[in-house]
């Protein structure tokens, strides 16, 4: 592979992206307000998201979905925050386009409760 | 902080663990039959539990939550997957006990949905 | 915050990320061919990074180090891996540059190593 | 599976964790003096280990590899912090034993630098 490959080889056009973001350095131990700031953050980025209890998940081509990441990062280092740790599960195949909702599905289907 | 004094320190008595399994090696690019089987093994541990599309969250003593986890590692190790690795997010405080639930409807408070 | 003012918001200008990439349904459960696939990409993408038994750690502007993680995953579908999972953790700080050697040699200094 | 038969599986007998622990409202965003405390505790628990930029990695019976995880979250609410989030990347593995040099070795003999 020469050096004037890598730059042709393109990010995944789908993949699923299940985040946790920690500040760091912030007085309180709650983080709360910030995820909820982030929460309002992704809301309007038009990719299909779900939230729960260890983080969000979101869905959509490889770049868009980190670039939302990053956006959460700088929202957050813009209201002082200093310091952020995020920590990111991300998943992409090329057999089938299955989205985070199926996997849980499937996994209920299996034990039979639906 | 002296040798013998390291066995005398205890691990947290509750924390909140999300943890996703995955099976290295397995042929398929499916794991959901595998993670049912996790689920069947969580369901039976007496601990509180979500299974979300990146994860399943487990609230309890430190060990116990742990323990958990290594047994369904063993469990699927008996079926004959030879590798397996668990991504692990864990934490424990001390202010108060907030349960799973509580963390993501504090958020969603916030967030002026309920 | 309106819609519109999403796109403007900017991905960090530095972070560091260390990433742990797991092919899925690989049928043999030995990785090391297609981690070091992926470390001969890494060193042709110009970032300066290091890698350890966990995981390679990459440090750079948000994009182009989030843009390396995802031409990995596509390196290796190319190959016929149809599933890939990476676990991530990435940090960005704004107030100061510190190098991922700065953070272990800190460390090393409070231990009174160096 | 009856639910008798849980309390009999075992967790593996040996395994590889990397673990990244972050110190939440702590006013500081820097952790360095937390995590040289955690480095002086594992140094004393008498397993295997490596400190990396990215986190810790530690080689031992699954038990006390997260018992050792968890006094170290202990230590650390001790001094005060009331809330502690780690990421553990945790394998294990049947078909034979690897420590966490070989995994970085075998990479390295592949990319043709040893």
């Amino acid at each position: 592979m020469a050096s004037s490959d890598i730059s042709s080889i393109p990010t995944p056009a789908h993949c699923t992206a299940d985040f946790c973001l920690i500040p760091i350095g912030t007085s309180s131990p709650s983080v709360s307000a910030q995820i909820a700031d982030v929460q309002r953050l992704i809301e309007k980025c038009g990719l299909k998201y779900v939230m729960h209890s260890a983080g969000t998940t979101i869905e959509g081509p490889w770049d868009r979905v980190h670039q939302v990441i990053g956006q959460a990062h700088t929202l957050l280092h813009r209201q002082g925050i200093v310091r952020i740790q995020s920590d990111v599960r991300v998943g992409s195949r090329t057999d089938k386009e299955q989205s985070f909702e199926d996997k849980v599905n499937k996994v209920r289907e299996l034990l039979g409760k639906e």
